[in-house]
């Protein structure tokens, strides 16, 4: 199927998102924030993370009690443990503020983690954990979302589709960043081709029945596979864990039994874990001069990465994680991104 | 295929093993080590990480340059990560001295780490996380071992089947536990198969000329496969990042090439992160009144999960991680376990 597409800058999809989110009653800060996460995925042609988002957004503002508001709240719960308790509001605008001082608790402490809670998770978690390795750090970011995914040998919805993020900080060129479902698609996926009128691959789903189906309605009436079988059912269990029980906020099947209005923004917490390479080495440990600390140290943890991926490269058909996505955003900041004609219209009365 | 086998009980497993290791040159510190780990494993009937390692741990030691002594040496190099520098020992009895440290740590800084490095890493991952959710703690571990498995879209063995475990605490009964390798299949499960003449499924492995083989030979020869495609493939690629350039030590292509007598012990490090649930939510903090800790908050995190726990057994078909291995560890508590014959006379003869 041909869709009619325009063009647009990224400063005009910035533009158009952050409107869309004042108009419907978002704070400027959360607006702010909201419009940066959803034009950096668009721009790295995420596009089921991207603008596509926006009218989630503003729907679950309306229908789903979400704060337009609410400014998230830190506190240090332990020596290495911060909690953003972001007072049922959009979490991007805490995450923005979450991820330095998450990094400067994990230099201090070698390795801390960050509890996002009372949140609505919509987002991606890229950026989190992209951010945190530009700042030369080791991050994972774990977050539930709603009953979508059966577990393995199951039939019904139970878990989310539980995306996992990972990145590694480079010398002088954006990190290594992986952030994947544990459901053999994301959600957005699935929605992305109803909405163009496509199938689905054998293997992201089945239909109420229990039975395989391509049909991307069928599908999200149904219940979507983990990736991989039971090991990623093994992964979508532990997320539903570390997100959930682990940070006292609520499980997937929670998340949809309080989400009554089938907002489809799934409330919940996010857990993101950051390690300094430097303080993992004797002699890294340099408490009381902090402020010589730079890159020293780490540059060897770095440079010694960097043999592990010219061997993956060396073999014709590999590629590093975020690459496809780095070239799109190079692209994008050259070009702009291109967006259905009537997708462009609904956003712009939005944004009226 | 049926094969001759003889039932030994769990002690007479555990002294067959110590006494092998004894009679090879291993410390008796170590040996005992070695012998809880792999009688554990016989226990649990996880095979391939049982008694079946003996000869493995021998022979490495032989040939391999395996240290029989030397004594795991702990350091902390910042608040919150500790150090097991293993002095080219096998690790499990730095991993069973470290845990305690390890879960001290996490319960005063909330996240804590311990990186167990300069190690030959031969055992499951299990136990030590189990170890650490049975005092209470939430964790995770990572581990490479030797390039067996070709990362995703390409055709040569380069990443380890690099397994990553993960333990719950569950209040009056075992851990939530899992172990899997981020290869589709354990390397241990092939070579089980080729010594009892078996075939291995299709999608664990292709053979030297690229393709998919059934053969264990020639998949041992080839290049195991990841499980879940790229995202499995991710996984391998983090942990060879976590376990081997985070720590300062090898990557799964580097072990290969330290053991030039290809005895298959990878040397490397081990990454092992521990959490207290209940350091992260406030009120959690109790620093000062330690003494008091014990279940208190904690209690509200595990009941919270068996919620999730229940749903999940509630579906037909479904189980939770590591229920079998707990069933296989109640049968062999009561009947022993049961060997090979001639697998048995070869551990006699190494015990002698």
């Amino acid at each position: 199927m041909s869709i009619d597409r325009i063009r647009i800058s990224l400063d005009d999809a910035h533009e158009l998102a952050e409107r869309a989110c004042l108009s419907a009653g978002f704070s400027p800060d959360h607006a702010a924030a909201i419009a940066r996460t959803v034009t950096a995925a668009e721009r790295d042609e995420a596009v089921s993370h991207g603008l596509f988002r926006i009218p989630f957004y503003v729907r679950a503002l309306r229908e789903a009690g979400v704060s337009p508001d609410a400014e998230p709240e830190f506190s240090q719960t332990a020596p290495a443990v911060l909690r953003a308790d972001c007072g049922y509001a959009f979490s991007p605008l805490a995450l923005e503020r979450g991820t330095p001082r998450l990094a400067e608790r994990a230099r201090d402490t070698g390795i801390a983690a960050l509890s996002v809670v009372n949140a609505y998770n919509v987002a991606a978690l890229w950026p989190e954990v992209e951010r945190l390795a530009t700042d030369g750090l080791v991050a994972m970011a774990y977050t539930a979302s709603l009953s979508y995914v059966a577990p393995a040998g199951g039939r019904e919805p139970l878990y989310g589709t539980n995306p996992m993020a990972f990145a590694w900080p480079r010398e002088g060129r954006p990190p290594l960043v992986f952030d994947q479902a544990s459901s053999a698609s994301a959600r957005g996926e699935i929605q992305v081709r109803m909405r163009d009128g496509d199938t689905i691959p054998d293997g992201w789903a089945i239909d109420s029945d229990g039975q395989p189906t391509t049909d991307p309605a069928a599908a999200l009436a149904g219940a979507q596979l983990p990736f991989g079988g039971h090991k990623g059912s093994s992964i979508a269990l532990m997320i539903e864990l570390l997100a959930g029980a682990l940070l006292g906020d609520l499980f997937s099947f929670e998340a949809t039994e309080v989400d009554r209005a089938g907002t489809g923004a799934p409330r919940g917490g996010e857990l993101i874990i950051a390690m300094a390479p430097e303080r993992f080495v004797p002699g890294g440990d340099r408490a009381g001069d902090r402020d010589d600390s730079g890159p020293g140290d780490r540059a060897a943890h770095l440079t010694h990465a960097e043999r592990l991926f010219e061997r993956v490269l060396a073999q014709e058909g590999t590629r590093l994680p975020a690459d496809r996505r780095y070239a799109a955003r190079k692209r994008s900041e050259r070009e702009g991104v291109r967006i259905p004609r009537t997708f462009y219209e609904e956003l712009r009365s939005l944004a009226r």
